[in-house]
């Protein structure tokens, strides 16, 4: 790529200039076009922002001195007294709100040992624990496996299953544009698979990680055992370990599996939400929320899940108060605490703001990631998303392709019930998965312009939607 | 992100089927709704691409195997050879059409030294010689340093520049979202420097590498000798080394930099454009166009400049090929030699084609890197826009986001002439500056999703044209 092709992008802008001539504007006679409303302060927000990449700075902070944040854990309490610390270093008004939180902990032993030929050779695969997972015995699990592709296969094996490790190896579709739909297929023998199996009679459960790459990292989440099974050890194997399990299974059906894991699960923890505002210059009453979740899973540092959420709402914040311009409406950033035990912080947050009888408009979440923007999920109704599509101008000059009719995330679920408006941050998610919930997570696979763009496209839309109302 | 969300994005799913129940059609009376035109075919071309990845497979091939493939280098000859096998392989109609390249090699030295202090203290700067830069002297080239941040500052500073050695330091801007943008801003001090400070008197030239990161990597590109004026030697300087003497200069102006560095320009020397194609099945004259250059700059294996778009091109075919479905119109592919130093192998190819009065409908060129697909930039008109219109559903089932008026690229430039509608395919550019040109233009950074999406919609759109015309 030469700069000749920049000459030809001169010829094609020239043409895309003529072709504005021959719009409605001018061919009625137009005059010359005017600035539309915030156009010039969405540039100036987006100039500053990807001139400083504040997020990306303040997202280092996070991974380097507070990581990894799995809720209840000492570096969880470290973030939240840093991200207070950042918001009154910005000039926000801040609090801490209380939130009861689960403290489950990974042990030090984690093995998946393949045995198999007359003198038990053995093979190690790589594995993580799930979380709530109930520890195996000290001396591990050993029992014959039973490979699962669904629930469906597991139903039509269940008379083999009893006193067996079930082990679900459905691999995460890689032929979806949509990497959500995907991993939501995938994700379920995590979170459901556990107690499928234990019902028909398992006595431990593997699951291929959720990831559309072929590598030695597992990736672990939680596992939803219910109440009425029994509460078998669950854990996660990378997807080359699960096709090395698979090719030998091929080869010897017989083989044994020796899983040997022994996470704790502890009495409950106080922890916080960390709030920050600008209060509204009009209506400080009615308040628009941007969320993300500052705890994160424990294999890595949570740069994408969702320290990148959380860099991005503080630094939408800075980038607003850097406008110099305060908006009518209150704006206020919540890092929740506990998205992936369970999202106690999304709730208590919600109750706490139905006890101060607190009027949220909007509530937008960013949770899926520090990358490219693609877009907006707007909730409430088709003449919501028609009304915001208004501004659909401004988004785009920081890179937003569209607004669709959507939802919102885990964490700002139970303020929508409250009657706020769901806009949900949508980035691109092709690499998302190669990363989440593994030890891939960290800072280097974060890239600050991307990052940065999120901040400036929430700073734009809260601004909006804070000065206009819905 | 958990489950969780999944759950609220099958609620928006749903909310987003009752919208469509109130479009027109259903409103109508509506039935229910019929697969549109080739939609079936573009999930086949999708699903084949995204399962199998095979535009990252034969980009692995060509990186480790024949990189990096400088024009007129051993391993461009041998690029050559691999890629005329892959299409015999895939099964094309495929030919060499003799191309005559330059010939430049870079030296053993690529040296810059700044000497400071009373004992010509030395500090070592990351530099790369330009493509067609002249060499220094055997024991280089030391002298006081002029910085200047455009021309406009070369040109207020021409009383000092004569014998001393012109700093170009104008930094890539960050703050426009059109990464090429500021590319094209930035690249002018690279390929009009050399000759703009030697006519003011400069005995060499050193630029800022047109990134937008700071790092310690200098980006090459070509430097464009104007006839008239004296030929000085020209090199890039990495981004963190531009910081570096600039602060070394404004501690003192009169520091001197020593520049060593030995390229030499060797005589012309035959190599080729690779082309390969699937032949129409109604009318077989007329010709789809699916470019890429094959050769690559000499600092690394040119995995996305243009390794990447090779891949693409290849891997179109052959997801068309595996469609089993053979288009009206012959779709061909050319891997065309020598982008990076003057373009000769798309003057060559459009000659050959004029000889031959071949008949090319349009020309779609894949050279801005192996990322996330974006957008089409078609060119003839906003008629010919409106027509291709038609087929964005299909082009969105594998992510393109938008279809604008625009260009092509360097390589179809002059098959365009011939009356070809060139079809720019436009990736996100966020990234792709942190490597070009450079050492880190590596395999490992592209993505193999990303990568095959690109394949999928220059598949898609070929078929399309071939199928359909314009």
């Amino acid at each position: 790529m030469r700069p000749r092709f920049d000459r030809l992008k001169t010829v094609s802008a020239a043409l895309a200039v003529l072709v504005s001539f021959l719009s409605p504007a001018c061919r009625n006679g137009g005059t010359a076009e005017k600035p539309r409303p915030y156009e010039e302060l969405a540039e100036r927000i987006r100039t500053a922002g990807l001139e400083s990449e504040g997020a990306f700075t303040l997202l280092g902070r996070l991974t380097t001195s507070a990581a990894p944040r799995l809720t209840g854990s000492p570096q969880a309490d470290k973030a939240v007294s840093l991200m207070r610390s950042e918001m009154e270093r910005l000039g926000l008004e801040s609090w801490l709100e209380p939130v009861t939180v689960q403290h489950w902990v990974r042990g030090e032993v984690e093995k998946a040992q393949i045995l198999s030929g007359p003198e038990n050779t053995e093979t190690a695969l790589s594995i993580s624990a799930l979380g709530w997972s109930v520890a195996t015995p000290a001396e591990g699990i050993s029992a014959e496996v039973i490979e699962a592709e669904s629930f469906e296969d597991l139903r039509a094996k269940s008379a083999k299953v009893p006193g067996r490790i079930v082990f679900f190896n459905h691999p995460m579709d890689r032929t979806s544009l949509d990497a959500f739909r995907s991993y939501g297929q995938a994700a379920q023998y995590r979170s459901r698979g556990a107690s499928e199996a234990a019902r028909a009679g398992a006595v431990a459960v593997l699951v291929r990680s959720a990831t559309q790459r072929i590598d030695d990292h597992p990736h672990t989440g939680m596992v939803a055992y219910d109440p009425q099974a029994p509460r078998v050890p669950a854990a996660a194997v990378s997807t080359s370990g699960a096709e090395i399990l698979s090719a030998a299974l091929k080869e010897n059906p017989r083989l044994k599996l020796r899983l040997t894991f022994s996470p704790q699960t502890l009495p409950d923890v106080p922890s916080a939400n960390v709030v920050g505002q600008i209060r509204g210059s009009g209506r400080p009453e009615e308040i628009v929320l941007l969320g993300a979740h500052l705890d994160s899973w424990d294999l890595a540092a949570g740069a994408h899940d969702d320290g990148a959420g959380c860099a991005q709402v503080m630094e939408a914040l800075r980038l607003i108060l850097e406008s110099g311009i305060r908006p009518k409406r209150t704006i206020r950033a919540v890092l929740f605490m506990n998205e992936e035990f369970g999202a106690s912080g999304g709730r208590d947050y919600a109750r706490n703001a139905r006890r101060k009888s607190e009027r949220h408009l909007a509530a937008m979440e960013s949770d899926r990631g520090g990358f490219l923007p693609l877009g907006f999920a707007v909730g409430g109704g088709p003449r919501i998303l028609e009304r915001m599509r208004r501004w659909e101008y401004l988004l785009a000059s920081a890179g937003i392709q569209w607004m669709r009719l959507g939802g919102g995330g885990a964490d700002i679920g139970p303020i929508v019930q409250t009657g706020a408006v769901p806009m949900g941050f949508v980035p691109d998610a092709q690499r998302y998965f190669d990363v989440h919930h593994s030890a891939l997570d960290v800072l280097e696979s974060v890239h600050p312009r991307e990052l940065e763009l999120g901040a400036v496209v929430l700073a734009i839309m809260a601004f909006i939607v804070a000065e206009e109302g819905i």
